[in-house]
């Protein structure tokens, strides 16, 4: 019902969005069998399209070209398949979204390849817009993701680490790509530079926010609706924001220590995410997550006024309080 | 001492080269220290850099500006380099070129990583070249050697392969990225459309011919000057051109089967390196090595004469009787 809600705030961009899902489709159907199963099994996994919604968005202050925006999107949309593909084989995860993951069905090897594969067909889409600006902005996100990457690795099941070190984290994970479609979104369709600026930074403000309450979600929600064990995260081996909170608490220090062990029994998942859930952590997490949100607004605010500006405003509400 | 000889054949642009050099071990200075040491690692391997003198060459046909070429064969160095480290991760190799590898020093995640923060440091290098059929040569070129690393792994310990089997792989595998390294370095230098492709089927040809020497010597040399176990092909259940033609011999069969499950004595290895020697399969993958050869030495010929043009034909013809 929720999805349903995201998606009623994309009617007025549906026809566009659908046009660039073909595109996706079509992009990895390859004449390997392997590489088209595991990429379509990616693809139909699903996820929001929130890239493709935020270059579509974001070009709109532009001279508007679905033919453009499609390339960007798509380019982005794969990227981010991509990076999900080989985060699986450094998570080991089985499930994603419900569904078996790249890894599971074939293994790591065919993961890595099918990422890498990924990639390079997200390059040959957005090789075909001439904007050199373009390419340059690709290549820089692509580099800080990677190196996020590398740094996630590091951090694993590390408890010596603060607040800094997590919200850097999470600009590498995510919020750096949002802000990336929305300024190459911006680019693609020629915006003035003042409005590239400010999409830019509301992308990454709002890849912020979103991604704090994704790492809340993983405490808070249900392994059904999560499509995956609530508490993944800590499983293995991430400290998120809710958790650096408590990390010292001697009461929850017997979890976390068995989580990042691999010890922790099904009965005592239960118990820690009952702990962390009353502790007030999610609650002061849910917080910072809100300061980004409001700082994302305040962003679009002095965007011109239309259609664009009051999805980019509804999206950015939705994606504070969804609940999956 | 046969590495000298390269060098000397590379003299005439040693200047050039070693700036080359210089920039890519900036390029891979990270602040990470696993990044760093990994990049490092790979980058004092060292390897013939046939890339770079093929980028380097192939400008000179062009209006030669030593910042676009070095930006380009700096980024397809590591795009070479990234596949490597990749490859180490699915031939789980320990050692190469005498050197630990990535995924041996740390690990296969660290290794996957690795090669996607080599990769994306390639793209920000070839970013700032302002010509869109860079760029689209280059993810067209990247997609076609990751099609071909999955196909690698279908087809590995797979005894129902054929010639064409064969010589498609090696295509992807290695001649592709060479062709790719001439067509570069002339669009980069706005060579002649005629000049373009006889630069790239030359590295085409090259390739082909410089891949099966490689499989060649796999089987030839020895391990101290390979760097790794001789037969190590076989020991990854890779077929290649020698082995193609004796794998129905029944007495070869019994190692092939040994090999590929793991499971053959160093003994074994030892009298069936001895057995594919005296077969007559090396002086036959050896002809058909001639024969690209022969057809990259033509597409040189009718270019204009002068340095860049003997260098390319010594190189070749170098290629074809490397001894490691």
């Amino acid at each position: 019902m929720e999805k349903l809600k995201l998606m009623s705030l994309y009617t007025a961009f549906r026809k566009d969005l659908s046009f660039i899902e073909k595109e996706l489709e079509q992009s990895v159907d390859s004449s390997s069998p392997v590489i088209r199963q595991a990429s379509l099994l990616l693809l139909r996994a699903g996820g929001k399209r929130i890239r493709p919604i935020f270059v579509i968005l974001s070009s709109q202050f532009g001279e508007y070209s679905l033919d453009n925006v499609s390339k960007v999107a798509v380019s982005l949309e794969l990227i981010h398949m991509a990076s999900l593909v080989h985060d699986d084989v450094i998570d080991n995860s089985d499930v994603r979204r419900g569904f078996e993951t790249v890894k599971a069905r074939w293994n790591n090897r065919i993961a890595m390849y099918t990422g890498d594969y990924i990639f390079s067909r997200a390059l040959v889409s957005i090789g075909e817009i001439e904007i050199p600006a373009v390419h340059q902005l690709l290549a820089e996100t692509m580099l800080e993701i990677c190196k996020g990457e590398i740094i996630q690795i590091e951090y694993q099941k590390r408890v010596d680490q603060n607040f800094r070190d997590y919200l850097r984290r999470i600009k590498r994970k995510t919020a750096l790509l949002l802000s990336s479609s929305c300024e190459l979104g911006a680019l693609a369709s020629n915006a003035e530079t003042e409005i590239v600026g400010k999409l830019k930074r509301f992308g990454y403000f709002a890849g912020m926010a979103f991604q704090i309450v994704d790492d809340i979600l993983d405490i808070t929600s249900t392994d059904e609706k999560l499509g995956k064990p609530a508490g993944s995260d800590l499983l293995n081996g991430h400290l998120t924001l809710p958790t650096l909170y408590i990390k010292d608490d001697p009461d929850f220090q017997p979890y976390l220590k068995s989580a990042f062990e691999g010890s922790l029994t099904e009965e005592d998942r239960v118990k820690m995410l009952a702990f962390i859930r009353q502790s007030g952590a999610v609650e002061k997490a849910q917080c910072v997550s809100n300061l980004y949100l409001n700082k994302a607004v305040l962003e679009v605010e002095s965007l011109p006024e239309g259609e664009a500006k009051r999805s980019l405003l509804q999206i950015a509400e939705f994606l504070s309080k969804r609940k999956y």
